[in-house]
């Protein structure tokens, strides 16, 4: 509904800034398309391009070439960048908003790395450029799942928040124990230590670089062991649960009598204002 | 029901106590959920101080503040408990009530380590502290998501009881066939150990301090974890079922005209013969 | 209903022996269900005292006390033993049951140990006790969830058997290849030991005995580490579908036409018949 | 229906090719499932034969075994690929199909051994020998199972790839991280290792040959532990929900009398209003 409203300020934009825009946001023409997929394709080349910056036996000829590959992806992003600005409808808008900041926050590091020594520390900042595959997957049918999966989690954000604070609470409980039976002599060397050794063993990762060595030790590692195996059915149950309620909230029929749209797929009549409700489209 | 039945003995409260008890109980006025805000604030703070007093790298003026914190955070905990002897309708109902035992339990320690010396075997009544957390949560809508995940749990409880026979057979007979078959010069050092090693796999925890040498003792180790990678679908299957079962339990006012017997929360008419449901009462 | 038939050779049981099966066998008097409650406090105390035996670093007189205790189980046992044989209606039929063999298997190893020497290899049939457990939970509603687990993993049997030959496949091919990248001096001596690795490895059980060493190697294990990540997905959803379905089973409410037992809570009609359904009881 | 319109080819196969592949492609006679549940023990045998093959201390009489083993299996696989390509209805069509093409690759490495030498590096092609199983399990319920496993896990396709997309994302921001917090000295010696570390850690496989030595990277490391451990309930309600959707979508028949859309596989009449419904399609 909102989109229609701002109908007007569309006439001011000129016509090249519009087919800009159709380019770069729009998803159905076949150019628009193509676009995406060499965006996608840019964005994965570069993320690899700093990863392997990072490996330390690369020759002087490879590390000149991968600086120069560097460069130009920043051009290019910034190309992008720019485009996204001239043809978006609202440009301030879209500057502001989440992807808007990740495609400048992405493109800065390399023009800092001009002004600042040491710019190896910007590396964080390119890793964020991953998250623009998000966008790119607008182009298909995947943002509709990944928003189904967002509903999911959020409908069971309380449930997910009191699973967290059990397993904390858990976890605090167990290294503390550990760390009184244990000792630093066993590698539980202070509590927060310890707190480290539960999560890793009630996430069932078990690095194996702290383990317990007394008889106790074991003893309380198997509980918390058995109770992490366990506990994980916990987080499984709500996010099914999450993800049922989810689909089901979309499956939304609308009652002609008060507007209710959250329907079992079996109801002949709302079940707010009892009107009958319209025969359901077979899914 | 039964909290409108003592409504005599209410009268005889004096003004101040009831108001006392409006702010430290009460969810709904905003200095009663600004007061929950500062005191979840507060034992968050005291955990992690608890657990900070543990690192053995600690400067001595660091290791001063701690202490002096420690003593803040006591009088005020204090303070909060008797405010809630004072404040609460039946003062001796609260004090043995599961929270009240918590609060009591949760500011002794400091105490006794004015009269015992070596408090540090007080570090673990100390954790106990961030049980009140739950209570904290009282808050919010979290106790009712709470609620129903305990609704759940408990209406898996011989389900998940039967698991864990199962588990624990399996487990007892994975050890003592590794202990036979590895025996002590590999680390399988007695049945107990063994039976450690065994929840270590099967839970898929996986520390290494403790693995198979030989060919036959990781053929077993294999047949063990492929077991313990399936079994860990069974509690998942059965939270999630009980989980479905807790709420639809939630759910069920029968129809008067047609006998429907499952209906959301929030219906108020069939909707399967459009007849007017029963209200529901409060969960 | 094949209980009711053989009430004729009931006659010929003497009194004593009735009420001995009523004792040893019955669920519902307060002494069968004392007698079930003892049984299972001396299982468990068995298990434990044939684990403590294996632990090394045992006293003379401990391990003299133990061994004393092995042999008042194992009298209690043949006693348990003989008595379920004259108590039960069908001695035969019990002899030759499941629970009957592990009954007998139990208590052989201790008079085995008399004649020959090196009993300690008998450690695994001694494992064994633990199955009776279940045969305990009998005393409580604990042997019915054992039912429906056990009805949902046959409804899934199929399943899970495409689910585990699919498994098998995937570790196979991955065992292969990092046996070929990474070869016997990184650890993956040969195909079987690097099976062992893959098993290791996508049961996310991880002991880190043996590791990826080449870079090919780390990408083909986190391939599989993501692989199996995701597979274990597989099993927990035909695990929750097969409880759902086992539970349906149960609704069953029988067609009066045709005697089929299966309908779907919400059915009018017989689905096969489409005879009229007795209307159904509030779950 | 596509399979009934090439009847007229039929004619000009001979007899003894119609009677060949009625034993090898057929489900139904006695003399077909035999040879199955041969051809299913055979392949088994070989997959082992090849495994044993890579042990280093075989004696060299054990050796020549497998040797010749070896290319007894080979033997038999060409006879029964010779027979496939004659007693197929359209032997191009089977060359063709993917279990013809893994038919054929199986049986080239050892025919290549004679005229290449370090025939070893085959030894990866002859693992996919056992992808035949598959085939095999054609002979029973085991094809439906797997279809419905397949339709689950296409049905949910997109929301995996949008769930992979979701780790990767999170793999490489904490591999990053935790390479520029760690460093090289402490084993995180480049941000590609750092990501396989993460790999590692977020799916709680936990070797532990890389594992962070710094409070802050353990600060983060356990962020990812616990991000791993909830995240991993996601593609597990995904795909209980998949197998729900995959097994609803094959019941899809339309009531005639009343719409109800929702009939299970062996549903004759309506479950709701008790009208005859259209008789099912095979799957």
């Amino acid at each position: 509904m909102a989109h229609r409203v701002d109908h007007s300020p569309e006439k001011t934009r000129p016509r090249w800034r519009q087919a800009l825009g159709d380019l770069i946001f729009g998803l159905e023409t076949p150019a628009a398309r193509l676009y995406d997929k060499v965006l996608i394709v840019l964005i994965v080349a570069s993320v690899i391009a700093v990863m392997l910056e990072s490996v330390s036996g690369l020759s002087a000829p490879m590390r000149a070439t991968l600086r120069w590959t560097e460069w130009a992806f920043t051009l290019l992003f910034t190309l992008d960048y720019l485009g996204r600005l001239l043809g978006a409808r609202r440009p301030l808008h879209y500057a502001r908003s989440f992807y808007g900041l990740v495609d400048l926050v992405t493109i800065l590091p390399s023009y800092l790395s001009l002004l600042l020594p040491g710019s190896q520390y910007l590396l964080v900042v390119r890793a964020l450029r991953l998250l623009r595959m998000f966008r790119v997957f607008k182009l298909a049918r995947y943002t509709d799942q990944a928003n189904l999966l967002g509903e999911a989690l959020t409908a069971s954000r309380e449930r997910i928040t009191v699973f967290f604070i059990s397993v904390l609470t858990l976890v605090i409980v167990f290294g503390t124990l550990l760390y009184l039976i244990e000792g630093p002599e066993n590698g539980f060397t202070s509590i927060p230590t310890s707190i480290y050794w539960a999560i890793v063993t009630v996430t069932t990762v078990g690095y194996g670089d702290i383990s317990p060595k007394t008889g106790a030790g074991k003893f309380l590692a198997s509980l918390a062991m058995l109770l992490g195996y366990a506990i994980i059915a916990v987080p499984t149950g709500i996010v099914t649960v999450g993800l049922q309620e989810a689909k089901e909230a979309r499956q939304g029929r609308l009652c002609p009598g008060c507007g209710l749209g959250k329907h079992d797929p079996d109801a002949t009549f709302c079940k707010r204002c009892g009107a009958s409700l319209p025969s359901q489209s077979s899914p």
